[in-house]
């Protein structure tokens, strides 16, 4: 399953936001050589201290995927594209449609087209969402499950999926996308809740406050940052995966798949040495019309086609995440 | 079923195209105040001629919808929005992606953003398509059926459905799709087959030349325009439809209700008095890749919804279409 990234040429889209900076960290100890393209929107999950420690021949572009002319020379001479650039904000794009769409859309699209145009032999992963399941009408849910975008974000980042696999089966790109559900892990953005609010919460924990949880029941499916990176890098690996799209889910908790956001507190108090408490909130009403109810992923057909699988349990990923904002919190305030 | 059209105020985008005009036609006949959007795309649908015999109060106005400038007037005194404009090339879609991505999602959505916020109470219909249903998994197709767009244009006219109905759901707009299977009858293109093979079909029949069969063995459903239009009216008239897509479908043709093209090609030499001939070809590599097999649609959901049922048989269709042109061809030419 893993071949040598020696030398290799990597191009990761939003490169130092939270999951792309943790697979920025793993291929540059692969060998590969990394450049991270980001464009450093505030509301977004990108941070400079995110690649701290990454040296030469690591490199950062500050910038806009969605800069046709900023891009070429970077399309031109990847290997491998890592596209994880995007706005993940479901409100927001409630609020600034047409923004959202010229971000995950428009931006995608003419990435795309530079690849098929420059570099029709690069590979790419696009980092797709689990979020266009809307409420899902089976658990878990498989990728045959019907695709139903709850908010205008799901909309679009179904869109740019389609555009992969499309590229893929009719101009034959090597492209893959991986739908993925609830990620959590070092570098994601604590400050408040935009990116996860299992972000938030750690950060009420380390500063001994009370985090809130809104609901308690609704079950989601969490995988830790470095199993993500694995799989990226496992989608990249195998040419099979080329026009499809993949189900991503978390390594099991107590036997099972996904877990309660109660259950989630739980654990979370558990990994900081049973320090720690919550509030109970009720579910905001503007939320609740795009909220998507319960959810764990079927992610056995990637499974199969890669031999990936998460392996980091939700405790330890916890304790792991705790303890690295333990650490930096500073650098995410 | 139908209310009264008296007085109310009816914008057709797409409105000099081949269903808009005819939904134009219509609506004038009811009594409705239309104004017509149009760009007048030269490669597609629209012509002057459509709209020949209207009169005022029906207004014309030579515009792009993508311009919230000179939309947002005609948003404003809207009480019914008949959504047809866009661009329909599948392989124009692949060259031009782009241009297909702002024709098709970004000036639609930039439209349901005015209406959310100038004119909130204007009931809309979205002109949507079957195209995205791919290669179909059983016949007849109903909207149960996965989505998986075989091309560019079939992501965009899928995203901008999605759109309306989130508007709909989300923001309470009285929206929305129909999915449209081959459309024909007065007022197609039919110079090129860029918007029906069938214009070109009916073209060279009145030429007396042999029309063009690519294949043959494949099936569709076909729909008369004027079925089409009623359609339209009564999705706008049934306001339990907010927020729903469904399907059309065509008259049955000797109980079947698609037929494959060699049927089709019988029916029109019937049609015109037994007279005309065809060539058959082979089906070209470049359009295989994205072709969609056969189709037939299940309209249950939207007969069920509305009372709307087609009348008009594919002879029959065939026969005044032909009727049209035999005095109008060269307005089309």
């Amino acid at each position: 399953m893993t071949t040598s990234w020696q030398g290799r040429k990597a191009l990761i889209t939003g490169g130092a936001g939270f999951l792309g900076a943790t697979l920025a960290h793993r291929l540059a100890s692969l060998g590969a050589e990394v450049t991270a393209v980001d464009s450093f929107l505030p509301e977004g999950g990108a941070n400079p201290f995110n690649l701290d420690g990454l040296a030469a021949p690591f490199t950062l572009v500050k910038g806009d995927i969605g800069d046709a002319v900023a891009m070429t020379p970077l399309i031109e001479r990847s290997d491998a594209i890592f596209n994880l650039a995007g706005r993940t904000g479901h409100m927001d794009s409630m609020s600034d449609p047409l923004g959202d769409l010229a971000a995950n859309v428009t931006a995608q699209l003419g990435l795309l087209e530079l690849v098929r145009t420059r570099r029709p032999t690069a590979r790419i992963v696009y980092a797709s969402t689990r979020q266009f399941y809307g409420v899902p009408d089976y658990l878990p849910v498989d990728e045959k499950h019907a695709l139903r975008p709850p908010d205008v974000n799901g909309v679009h980042k179904l869109a740019a999926e389609q555009h992969h696999l499309i590229y893929a089966k009719v101009h034959g790109l090597a492209a893959t996308a991986l739908r993925l559900t609830n990620c959590y892990g070092p570098r994601m953005r604590v400050k408040d809740a935009r990116q996860t609010f299992v972000g938030i919460w750690i950060r009420r924990i380390l500063e001994d406050q009370p985090f809130e949880v809104w609901g308690g029941a609704q079950k989601r499916d969490f995988t830790y940052a470095d199993d993500v990176a694995d799989a990226f890098i496992a989608a990249i690996d195998a040419p099979a995966c080329a026009g499809n799209a993949y189900n991503l889910g978390g390594a099991h908790h107590n036997g099972s798949g996904a877990v309660s956001l109660d259950t989630l507190a739980e654990a979370l108090i558990a990994a900081n040495g049973g320090q720690g408490g919550f509030k109970r909130m009720e579910f905001p009403a503007d939320r609740k019309r795009i909220d998507i109810g319960d959810y764990e992923a079927d992610d056995r057909a990637f499974r199969a086609a890669t031999g990936w699988a998460p392996r980091v349990d939700l405790v330890e990923g916890l304790r792991r995440s705790i303890a690295y904002y333990r650490a930096n919190l500073a650098h995410y305030l």
